[in-house]
């Protein structure tokens, strides 16, 4: 007898991933990969696939028998990221990147779908798959799709996200807050430039800029509880080009994590306040875009013992943790204001099986094998919930 | 009778100087401006013009009788600068422009040479009329020209810069140090990126960066007297993209502008060591690029006296003043290394005549009435040392 | 039939912790403070009471019948504080403060003390009373006790600390790691004074020292973990004493609480090498004394259960609460090392009963109906343990 | 014959000097200093002497004619340092010293009214010799003295300054701004006190302290031409006392030195937006105190001239020098604002004959063989204006 895992196309995965992996689409603009997971799905009976908002492909599997409406979801999106991964299919897209592994989380529900599209027979509900764009980029694509009505006859959803720092093939589960609140702003400081010799006939947007920075790295270490978690990271500064001339303007922009309301509320408005002050007491002005991104991914109590009945049978308990919380923020967040969801971890490969890059770097990488993994406890988890007795 | 400055071709020099600002070339690329100044050149008579360095172009004429070498020099390069100005013949080179003035230098040098040209017989001696590229970017073209012997059979050198905030036709004149010594250094910090919600994990060049600069900017406000004129200014600050992802790299650019010898070698020092321990104390490295620009100009008192009694003819002692010592770089500074130089400054007219954008600012802007002037002076230093008696 | 919340000496707790708290004396100082609590015990029957460290004080009461030795703690010290609080009996020693309620705990253990000495046929085993010095100033007095032999014939060590945010007589508890590493720098900069108006030629100290501090800022933002609990926070900065001398020196004392050993470790080479790269690039010295303070106080799993069974009977489940982790240092962590321990906590008073400033204010105040169930607590631990069955 | 400087009484000098030295008194508190004048002088003849405000001694010489009315003046009082000099008679009263050279200004203008006191047929006119209490603390003595009357009857005013950095008896001169206008501020910083572990539970006036002076430091660079003379300097931060309490304030006194009204009144602005911002983004609250100080010394270029032609007869051509423009502020001052004035130097000894100590440092020295060329100074200007004919 052949274990769930051995049913998957481990071969049919690894091509449809690294077709996607060479064909990465930023946010918002998945029109091929759209396109690619219907052309894929179009081989594989009994679905009726549709699109609920733009770049969204749903595919639907009615059981024989009716039951509850299970939805299981992946992200389909790709990063602004130039690739530096070692790998033979590297992206063909340039300064565009698979770096958050999105390629793989579809391949692994593309091929929980063509396992289970034959198995009608065997489910009694309704299986609803949801390719999801625009994972990466707030409002994020779960939001729209949410709004669209995609969890209006569902009970239940999972998802799962790839782990470029575990041993291939783990998983991990936790119940409660599983993911950050994660808001970005973005920043332009308007200065005055002048050439670098007159610093007094500016406004320095670039010390400007430094002060701010400065100041918002005072926020966590002197205003937050040690016992909260939260983080605020630059990602972007941006101004001037040239050695002597002093710009008119600086762009900043950043992201900030945290795990509580209060928290995240408070940090926005200190945000605010330093932004604000520095400018006023260097006479600039700014353009200052505060986007509240994903709230708290938090996963149902019933839900995650599900996932974890359905990895105990795929790896067994030797294999499975309990995740840690996260920093991260995932729009999957979306699905749990309205529904029981629980989100868990794949592992993807450590350093020492030739990964360790984390998300978001230009050398992300994870190792194949987990594919039958992943798209085992797909499987599993509707079998189990919606396997007729 | 014609004064000097109603001689002037002033119609031309509009015409030469409005086709070069629509044709700006960056420093060691100005092939088409060198052609087309030997265009302009080829009309006019008893000229010997050649090429001594890559890009310049230079002119002779000798009088009938013998008598001193005196060089005029106008520089002819342009800057990576986004024109915004408010003319009516913009750059049509994206990312390029006159911003500094020197077609307007370009042109009132070629007016000179158009007006003395015809005047063989009122000179004893001979005028060398250097169209020097690359003033913008040290080493500079006025080093490469010396270096090539253009000074060799020189007695004297003189130059003017255009200024957009003095009444049009207004001539500044000063002896002793007229610019600064002008250093630049590129900085690239070489730390580890991560994604933003794992700072940990990261060594964040943006955070080192603004300590840098933060530090920077106590060494003229701490450690240099009062009475000591420096100018550090950061140009550039250029680091990541997006808003959640950490870069492994940012990239700074500054000038250091100082007027002693003493003080330029102990801000070098500081700097190098600022940044050196701040990378050190945050286990980042680093990429120096220190290059020592240009001396100072320093404006022999014999040369300077006959400026003053040229600009006493041209414009009268009503219309002269005492030109600021100036934080601003001059590569004629590598003239004044080998020979008497005389350095000075032509109004171009203040914000209330419609101009008022400070070099290198994307909207500068000059008046051109002030040509007659400008070339004025050159003819008249010229009659008034070689002028037969 | 009286509880044995009733059965404590209330208005005796009352009158020798308002007695303690008019005559706070320093860490390492408490002569009087140790003299008063012998004079208390004197009263007290069946008790050996002796001094093992400078200015202790240990009473032993021994059982009628063998037994187990169960050690109660309480801690003896002050703080150098000037008082501010709100109330009758404030400290008559200038400068100095009971502002972390020791005498409150004195207090509360003498009462345990009073009740427990006359229950000597009750008793099977030995009860030691520890009256500690010095918990505020490490190494502790803990350290030297427990070096002095005081844990060696002990089975089981309780203590309590009371809370000036939590409800009069609520009790917490908390299983595991109860407090923080902690440790104490004291930074003093060399550098070089001048007159305010001649900045250049002083290494200016003050500069540093913000340079330090700014720095010192980031290591919680942006090299911590965001899921490790971690403070650093600057205590003192004092330089200079007129407006226009730049001052020679300037003196930084700061503390570090850390959960977890590696984050401790990397913490203080990481203020050590901020410190060494600042001082470097401005040309100072300086002398670092860091001091590596007590460890986590970590609580024993059964004693715990000990403590949570007690404060069943005396206060009720719904007077009990999960105490958090706390950033406070407490070297009460000295036994951790050596024996099972518990420390607990008990509630103060919150601001809406008249509290609710924090440990260390000047205006630390805390309401005295609490005392009951302090001392309660140690009795019916021990008559839990040791009562004669 | 004797030179004026050999009638000079160089050992009275010494010894005056030796016991102002010792007896130094802060500005305001001059009680026994002018006491020792008032002694000293008595045994002077032909003086009328009197005190027109606290603390100041006006000695008037009547000459046998009638003329102009001249006025020497020195400074007073000393300064709140703890006096580290290596001579063999320092300061009995702690923690005052003369650390700014008055003593040796007062001696040697005793010096000068000894010599003068007997010439009274030698001199057509008046000398009004003030010893002037309060230089080192603004409003100033000079103030004072000015809105008392003392300049009303005067022509012109002579001051003399020693300077530890010149060699010995060397005199500088200068037309025009000889000091820069001086202004002091005291900040106190209201933050919220916390116990170092929560630092989320205080407003950390250190912190805010830290951010404030790190963007003053931004002043001098990045706002002020470097064409313009400008210091901002810290001289105190004072804050906390031990390591583990964030303190509920900070204070931070500072000086400004500028040679333009523009400059002074733009640096004031702008420190008031840094303390308000920064305060404001931070939730504290401050009390800034910023006292505007002594204006700019202005000398007049006739009474200049009257000091460098005494320089040529008491030292010579060839131990004159030009002083420097100074950033020292003093409150001379205020006599430039109502008479013509000159304000010069005087050598004390370099740092190769024993000094080298700055005004206002522990260790500042001066060699005592300058007195007889400063007293003789005095009385040659004296002589050379109102020497009868």
């Amino acid at each position: 007898m052949t274990t769930i895992q051995e049913q998957m196309p481990q071969a049919d995965m690894v091509k449809w991933r690294r077709h996607l992996h060479r064909h990465p689409e930023l946010s918002f603009h998945e029109v091929e990969t759209a396109k690619y997971i219907q052309k894929v799905l179009a081989d594989f009976p009994n679905l009726e696939v549709s699109s609920l908002t733009e770049n969204s492909v749903i595919a639907v599997l009615k059981g024989d028998k009716p039951g509850k409406t299970i939805a299981l979801r992946a992200d389909i999106d790709a990063l602004p990221i130039e690739e530096e991964a070692d790998v033979d299919f590297p992206s063909e897209n340039p300064g565009v990147m698979h770096a958050c592994g999105h390629d793989t989380h579809t391949a692994m529900l593309l091929g929980a779908v063509k396992v289970l599209s034959t198995m009608q027979d065997k489910i009694a509900g309704t299986v609803k798959f949801i390719f999801q764009p625009a994972e990466e980029e707030p409002p994020g694509g779960a939001k729209l799709l949410v709004e669209a009505g995609v969890m209006d006859d569902v009970d239940m959803v999972f998802g799962l996200h790839i782990a470029p720092n575990i041993p291939v093939g783990m998983i991990g589960t936790r119940k409660g807050a599983a993911s950050a609140a994660s808001d970005v702003f973005t920043l332009k400081i308007q200065g005055k430039g002048s050439h670098g010799s007159t610093p007094d006939l500016s406004v320095d947007p670039i010390m400007i800029g430094v002060e701010i920075i400065n100041n918002l790295n005072n926020i966590v270490s002197r205003n937050i509880s040690p016992f909260d978690n939260a983080v605020i990271s630059i990602g972007e500064f941006n101004a001037g080009k040239t050695a002597n001339v002093i710009p008119d303007t600086a762009q900043i922009q950043g992201t900030v994590r945290t795990n509580n309301k209060e928290v995240r509320s408070f940090i926005q408005k200190r945000i605010e306040a330093i932004i604000d002050n520095v400018c006023k007491m260097y006479d600039a002005t700014y353009d200052l875009d505060y986007l509240l991104g994903y709230s708290e991914v938090n996963n149902d109590s019933d839900a995650t013992d599900l996932v974890i009945a359905a990895a105990e049978k795929v790896v067994g308990k030797e294999r499975m943790f309990e995740a840690p919380k996260m920093m991260g923020g995932e729009d999957f967040s979306a699905y749990t204001d309205v529904k029981p969801v629980s989100f868990f971890i794949l592992g993807g490969g450590t350093a020492a099986e030739g990964c360790g890059y984390m998300n978001h770097h230009p050398k992300f990488k994870i190792m194949e094998e987990c594919f039958s993994v992943g798209s085992a406890m797909h499987a599993q988890i509707i079998l189990d919930i919606l396997g007729q007795k």
